[in-house]
């Protein structure tokens, strides 16, 4: 099954909010206006707006108003993903020239901030100040996970709590308010918000456990980068964190190895095998069924309701996706 | 006379300005904590904020409305000089050592980012719509104003509709918006709003002008950098672009000794030198005179409060400054 597939019934207003995310990134600036478009046009699987969708059911679905929540998310996600790809020095998403390789880091700086601008202009449609709150905070969030992210690079003695606090802040908490302010523009009842809001977070660290999972495990194909591209740029994720503490030898071998410096793809094929072999790929696929678990338990809650039952299926696409 | 002398008056809620700029940007995270407080202390003229303040004057004056006005506006100013240093590539700004030089590229991009969500998120405290709207719609138009800026650099021929342009988005837009915003936040009346906008933009392009002038006439101790940085960076400003419209030689000179490598001081002494033989600091000072006109002229209707007299020697202030 393809993610897809899932949301099917929901491709009317799928393409309405894709419709929306032209109209507000188009700019009277021309760099601007390529810029944002050829980000747009790289496509993604859109969960952001998905999960707003999906917890507006359970309440008074009306789409022009889960628009102007679901737009704005996946703006300030889409402008992230800018900003990340200066910090990481990266040259390909999803297989396609960064806006930072294309143009260059100033460019996509200042695209990310028009980006996030729009965002917060498109919000500022909506009336409802608890939205305004929500986004915001999750923004000041998001920014201490990149910055975290910065600090605990090539930090070969960070602990599992500092990666899932990252983690969480980086990926789930815009997920997780994704689902709560879908429910929140339809007014669905507050136990209702919460119990999607705990769904999303968990969904969100498997989601973001299993992107880093693949950075081990998925092909340069499947990945549009270099397998362990991740761990070469320093970025320590859960899969080298367990193998690196049940492994001392594997530990000083990365240690050595990997210092940012240009790719050996041998090396990295070699210190991915004892990744594997050392368990670090198993744990991290444990780590994620628990939280896939959680997400599970709070859906037991809420309403039986069509959405419900897309919600669950995401959750086990999230499980057993491959890339 | 100092600035600080025009609005001694005002220095009790300006403290209280300054103490909510430091509890707002006062971040869990350490990095982020002292990237902060570094620009904090690195001060600036407050000058936003101020005409914050002098605008709610002509409202039902409440320190702790205006407040939610004032600190966003300046933390927008301090994010987007944040980004500055990174897009000019700049080490020191105001004397001292900026974000990027102090700790790195990311660092900055994510400080910038980080102090702008505060900003968004304080806003939010704000029920007022339009607020949100202005100060949104007056984000977007900086970061086009940046991209702009990134654009033209190196551009040789452009023309002085593309500075003015460019300053506007760039500088005269928040001032504008600052004053606007005041007034908006008292409850001041809709011509008022509107006139005090103008008056910011008028103010606002002049100060920019002004600023572009003194990085050609002060010395290097006053402006914290060497003269010519703008130049030298390939950022043109007025002088320069009217100085190579009226003398082709000095254009070739220019077109030929900038190019983006390390300053050679003789070189920039040269070219400071014929830019002011040629009349490019004059008519520049012109262009920011006749701005400062306008600004006069909105002054003229509105009602006689002190707070009159305080725009009146601010824009006075501006035409005078010497850096």
């Amino acid at each position: 099954m393809k993610l897809t597939d899932i949301y099917w019934h929901l491709r009317s207003d799928i393409s309405k909010i894709e419709k929306e995310l032209e109209a507000t990134v188009d700019a009277k600036h021309p760099i601007l206006k390529k810029a944002s478009s050829h980000l747009l046009k790289a496509g993604g699987k859109r969960i952001r707006p998905v999960f707003v969708l999906l917890a507006a059911k359970f309440g008074n679905y009306d789409i022009e108003k889960v628009k102007q929540v679901a737009v704005p998310l996946e703006l300030i996600h889409m402008a992230s993903l800018v900003h990340d790809d200066v910090i990481d020095d990266a040259d390909l998403r999803r297989g396609k020239k960064t806006i930072k390789s294309k143009w260059d880091n100033r460019v996509a700086m200042y695209t990310g901030d028009y980006i996030f601008a729009r965002a917060i202009e498109m919000t500022t449609n909506c009336n409802k100040p608890e939205v305004h709150q929500i986004l915001s905070d999750a923004m000041v969030e998001m920014c201490i996970g990149e910055v975290e992210q910065i600090r605990d690079q090539y930090n070969w003695n960070q602990n599992f709590r500092i990666y899932l606090r990252r983690i969480k802040r980086k990926t789930a908490l815009l997920i997780a308010v994704s689902c709560r302010l879908g429910a929140l523009a339809a007014d669905a009842p507050r136990d209702v918000q919460l119990s999607l809001y705990r769904y999303g977070y968990n969904v969100g660290m498997a989601f973001q456990i299993t992107d880093d999972i693949l950075d081990f495990v998925a092909t340069e194909k499947e990945l549009g980068k270099p397998a362990g591209s991740d761990l070469h740029q320093g970025n320590v994720t859960l899969p080298a964190l367990y193998s690196m503490e049940h492994d001392e030898e594997l530990r000083s071998f990365i240690m050595k190895m990997i210092k940012g410096d240009k790719p050996d793809k041998k090396v990295m094929k070699v210190i991915i095998d004892k990744i594997k072999a050392s368990g670090g790929v198993d744990y991290s696929l444990e780590v994620s069924d628990r939280y896939l678990n959680k997400a599970y338990k709070e859906l037991e809650n809420l309403p039986d309701i069509p959405a419900k039952d897309s919600f669950y299926q995401i959750a086990q696409y999230i499980g057993k996706r491959k890339f």
